[in-house]
């Protein structure tokens, strides 16, 4: 089964397009949690800490995106932490999206996809997250490696961050004579390089990420790119909320994953409490009941 | 001292405008090589076989990028080697250039900075290469670690490989209504970037990549960016030649770096040895020669 119907249906089964941003830093986890790994060891008290997340909300939530720079950050126990998460998010019956943003020319970029997406890789993740800057032969490794393995990847397309227009806004002449955005470009190319890897329901395995916090270019590329799954980053702590991203979604409720990181690690902050597993699970059952509602309405 | 200014001198002194690319992979070493290592030890093979090279080459090459994706194929194994690897260059003398291209919003550049280019960094290095689709605040962290530790980052701007211009030669209008490509859009903001990290030898700690295998698109940068040091991809294996890249330099010889790193790696290959180390050595003073000729005419 392809990657991306596995990841459909995860979400169906749960009723929650969420995906759990591990993007995982000592200052989001208790002191005191802290303190029983000693202080220093960072990378020790990440790990017990993401397993922990992991086990409160495997089955409310049906997917991982585990963020590379918050492990390489560590040094090589830091990967290895990385390693660990994504496996265990497996183990738990979770969809992972190793979320890298890695680019290269295509011999590279071989490498890049040995290391996360065959059966063999060292960060083994269902998707992988990607940058096409370089054109299509920085892509189409990645591309053999969905055929071969059933995963997946997501191309940035439209990020979620204050300057993401700086360059993917800049009109760009069509062949026609027309203008339209740089991000509608790579989007157009993006759903061209799925057309080879269609999964069973409506979506191909080369997806997009397309940031929460732009409710109207997620709208445009929702109707530009009919079987393109889109991960939405930006919901919660960077300030989009559900009717933001309504737009992502297809007429049938489906189409995207929301990711949240800050808002479900550091949500024992906002309730008072050292039980941060007990306080992530409420968020997220707050942030799918959010997520229903603005997605249906 | 900047970075970038030690760089220029490093090249000055060896008269050598040449990066050694340790994109090292087990297919590059000799047989003989790895059976001393046992096979399926790739990792030790490879971290054995850049020492010898870095040992054969300091005092002739003023600099190394270490291209990430080899290592992280490689799992934490992998990434243990790709830091001694940049550590052990540092300790002989050499530049370092971690050649990671990595990207993402402004909170998570913050950790792949931290990752690579501060005091106690897990994988020091005195560059990174950065990849600009998100901004400037994908950016901004690097700036603020370059104006820290002196070091500089080398940011995509046109790349090496077949399908470079499929997004970055594509026609983006400017405020006047007239249209530039977007490489130079992006190395036009490269350029703005740089301004507040001058080093004393006239270029700045934002350099751009520009491939070697563009010589038009190089020249015309160059014209554009007078003070936006290049690392230039490509040469040899790749199939760029000497005169292809004088245009990436300045009036007086500067202004560039050269990355070889098949042609380097493999020259025992051609000459059907086993001695890598004498063979990349003699490969090496060639390709200097080749520079200094190509350059200077």
């Amino acid at each position: 089964m392809k990657k991306i119907d596995a990841l459909i249906d995860a979400i169906e089964r749960t009723g929650n397009p969420t995906a759990l941003g591990l993007d995982t830093r000592a200052e989001y986890m208790p002191e005191s949690f802290i303190e029983k790994f000693h202080r220093g060891d960072d990378a020790g008290a990440i790990n017990a800490f993401n397993r922990s997340l992991i086990d409160a909300l495997c089955d409310i939530i049906p997917c991982v995106k585990v963020q590379a720079a918050c492990y390489e950050m560590l040094g090589f126990k830091g990967m290895e932490v990385f390693c660990d998460t994504l496996r265990y998010a497996r183990e738990k019956g979770m969809i992972t999206i190793a979320d890298v943003k890695r680019n290269d020319i295509g011999s590279t970029a071989e490498a890049y996809a040995a290391a996360y997406m065959n059966g063999g890789s060292p960060f083994p993740a269902d998707f992988v997250t990607v940058n096409a800057y370089l054109g299509y032969d920085g892509i189409k490794p990645f591309l053999d490696a969905c055929e071969k393995s059933g995963g997946g990847i997501f191309v940035l397309v439209r990020t979620s961050n204050p300057s993401a227009g700086e360059f993917q806004d800049l009109a760009v002449r069509d062949g026609d004579g027309s203008f339209r955005p740089l991000y509608e470009r790579v989007g157009l190319k993006v759903g061209e390089w799925g057309e080879g890897l269609m999964g069973l329901r409506g979506y191909s395995s080369v997806g997009a990420v397309v940031g929460a916090t732009w409710p109207e270019e997620g709208k445009k590329l929702r109707a530009l790119l009919p079987r393109t799954f889109f991960l939405v980053p930006g919901y919660g702590a960077q300030g989009a909320a559900a009717k933001d991203i309504s737009g992502c979604f297809d007429g049938r409720g489906r189409g995207a994953v929301v990711n949240a990181s800050r808002s479900l690690l550091c949500a024992h902050k906002k309730l008072g409490t050292n039980d941060f597993a007990a306080a992530a699970r409420d968020e997220a059952l707050i942030m799918r009941d959010d997520l229903r509602e603005g997605i249906s309405g």
